[in-house]
């Protein structure tokens, strides 16, 4: 079968420019309303009745019939019996991935994940001190897109910032697991793993069952399900966020061969007919040469029906006056994944605001960023990347202030802090702080407290 | 009036201990569902018709009838004359508030908000950049909690992140302008300002009006409307937390003036009667103390009624073992302030793994950090700070990755990641990485990715 892959032609130059960049680029990441219901009562039915609502849904959505929880449990021994299981070649490039993957963590909690703390001049101790996470939930596609990267792209920045334990879960869908996704579970070094999925599995990980336990925050992608679901227990457990369709957006002054960014523009559209590919050029036969090259290679690829319908219907291949613009374009995207395909790559660099990888140069491709370059391949989709970043370590600790007052920084302070707080019409803060003062002054009751004494 | 405050007395040693504890500690961040589709179509409505809207719900909701948003916010003239308008000793109070907030936060982005990079042995760069959020909402409770220590504890670390624009909401109702507020906006250093509130205010600010500037992010606290409309929107904008009632829990070892530890207690129950204040001490007779302490100085207190009301219903008098049980008890609630009022604070610090606000010593009473010690006072509560850290600078920036692969690098990392590519089924993803290698191998054609070309 022949597939055509026809992105839209924009140029910035055009008078419909706005409306067709705006028209492209629209997608709600709003949840369908009978998903939502769904989702809520699914969610309230596992809280309830725990391993036998897990039981029962994964029966009925993953067609997986067992007769109890531990049938649903994979032990550390189905792990490694994975990893032994497929080819040396598989577990070298796991392992080779994992280790450039950890290195990059280790860098990462280094610059910006350590306790910190100083001293002012009154001798006050001020600081915050940087802890792990007790216990994560990981989630972990599976079916059409079961994604043995993704297992070490969560569970490595939990276990750099020292999460005592890492509970995975992953679809089974009929009971097929994928070998793959088991052996990362291995070299990843995750805690305990179950085959269930979808918002049973996240409600399972937020609420604990008798079985599953009970997590302080789950990350990992998921279908709109999942997102639907951690979203709503977001508060009783943490999540990392809300992951729509992957995309990519490619900044090419015309100097890479155009094969290569047509290729990486089908590595983003291979993953999903919602995926977003869009090139921004200032070199209008450089982008003919980029589409002739997606005409040439298409047929090669295996997945050539959803790489068609996805540029077709998503991408977008546009023509820029000059890479100063391209940059500005970019920033109002904000992409998840962005590669400055360019002779000068730290030239346009520092223009770029919003994205949330960043890969310089013809031969970064994003592809080695999703595998093993060593940063998380979990990122902000959706122009979320406005406002977040990509998964890290500092999505598995939380940090805690640190205050030490002095005896004398407490005279000076709280001068301060009981002024403000009669101000706010709240005498104990304003007492609390008075009592540490010597001599301690008498107190007042200013009108709004008092205002509130008569109520 | 004369009000009693009985906090309820439990002792770890007795059998009933572990059932009155988790009775004590139950509190359900779920939202009634009344007011989370009231809320759905408030912003549903306010994303139709925008200002129209938001002028409609304001006359509703905040008795504030006025003819265009023009009247809803507040100029910086305003901010300014406000400042102007209250006691010198109140603006040095905030000027000194101010200077140390914005010290800490400094220190804070200093020690884990810099952009940062290395390169391997292959010349391969790889790192993060570090960029400040373009525009945020601050939501500044109105009314009964109108706290002008919020607006410096929010657009401060905003300010210190690099964001361009802080927007400032605020209910006022009846029309009724809490000067303080306004002067803490004026020393912060907001942008714009709006007297809008509620459900219709986070609306606004997610989706943007013709009046009110779409933002990236929503942080502060705020009531059942305001949080159920913040979870609402997370995805189209970045929020902070879902704040649930303060609490504060003491850790005492006996030393502490017990009047000192009963007005801490007294600070956080006269927040509301939903606040939550415990103790923790290993001394029976120092309890009897403390209670004594309440009873004496609970009628010299404006909001008795409400301190009354929230020890009886939720506070406790904790009496444990030893120190060392406290801490881990400490650690199951997981309290949005901790103070260790102990001789020997640093003895018992190690000990505490999740807290938002760790006060050490009898000084640190939790009213300075509130106000002026420097530290955020926005802080994780109801036991979120297992997984969730105080408000700061990071709150206000996001991180991208950068990877520059060099030629060479691209040779080793290509055949890792294509293995892994293949492994997954995406040839694209494979083919991407391998079109970089020297030379170019022929394309594999994996039987997953063979399965899905003949589906």
């Amino acid at each position: 079968m022949n597939f055509v892959a026809a992105p839209a032609r924009l140029s910035t130059a055009a008078a419909s420019f706005e409306a067709d960049f705006a028209a492209r680029l629209h997608w709600s990441a709003d949840t369908d309303a009978a998903i939502e219901q769904r989702v809520a009562d699914i969610l309230a039915d596992v809280q309830a009745r725990g391993d036998a609502a897990v039981l029962e849904y994964t029966a009925r959505f993953d067609g997986l019939q067992v007769d109890g929880m531990a049938a649903l449990e994979l032990t550390q021994a189905e792990l490694k019996a994975a990893f032994d299981a497929i080819p040396a070649v598989q577990r070298g490039a796991l392992e080779a991935a994992a280790a450039r993957v950890r290195r990059y963590h280790e860098a990462q909690k280094q610059a910006s994940g350590e306790s910190w703390s100083y001293r002012d001049e009154d001798g006050t101790l001020l600081g915050q001190k940087v802890t792990p996470l007790d216990r994560v939930g990981i989630y972990v596609p599976g079916g059409k897109a079961a994604y043995p990267s993704s297992v070490l792209m969560n569970a490595i920045p939990a276990h750099v910032a020292g999460v005592g334990e890492i509970i995975m879960v992953v679809p089974t869908p009929q009971g097929a697991r994928n070998l793959l996704v088991l052996a990362a579970a291995y070299v990843a070094g995750v805690t305990r793993a179950f085959t269930i999925g979808g918002a049973q599995a996240v409600a399972a990980l937020a609420y604990g069952t008798a079985t599953v336990p009970k997590v302080d925050k789950i990350t990992g992608p998921g279908n709109a399900y999942v997102a639907s679901a951690k979203k709503r227990v977001f508060g009783t457990v943490g999540i990392d966020m809300i992951a729509g369709p992957s995309e990519i957006l490619v900044l090419a002054d015309g100097s890479t061969p155009p094969d290569w960014v047509a290729m990486d523009l089908f590595s983003q559209a291979e993953h999903d007919e919602l995926a977003q590919s869009i090139l921004l050029c200032p070199d209008a036969a450089y982008i003919d040469a980029v589409q002739a090259a997606i005409d040439r290679l298409l047929p090669e690829m295996p997945r050539a029906a959803i790489i068609a319908k996805s540029l077709s219907d998503r991408g977008a291949l546009i023509l820029t006056r000059d890479m100063d613009e391209a940059c500005a374009i970019s920033n109002r995207i904000a992409p998840e994944h962005l590669e400055v395909s360019s002779t000068d790559p730290h030239r346009w660099e520092p223009l770029l605001r919003h994205a949330g990888a960043i890969f310089l140069g013809a031969y970064t491709s994003e592809s080695l960023g999703d595998y093993c370059a060593g940063p998380n391949h979990v990122l902000p989709t959706s122009g979320t990347a406005r406002f977040s970043s990509p998964l890290g370590v500092y999505d598995f600790q939380k940090r805690s202030s640190l205050i030490e007052v002095s005896e004398q920084g407490a005279q000076k302070l709280g001068t301060i802090a009981a002024e403000l707080a009669y101000g706010e019409g709240l005498q104990a803060h304003a007492r609390a702080a008075e009592l540490r003062l010597t001599p301690v002054p008498p107190a007042r009751c200013p009108p709004s407290a008092a205002k509130e004494s008569a109520a």
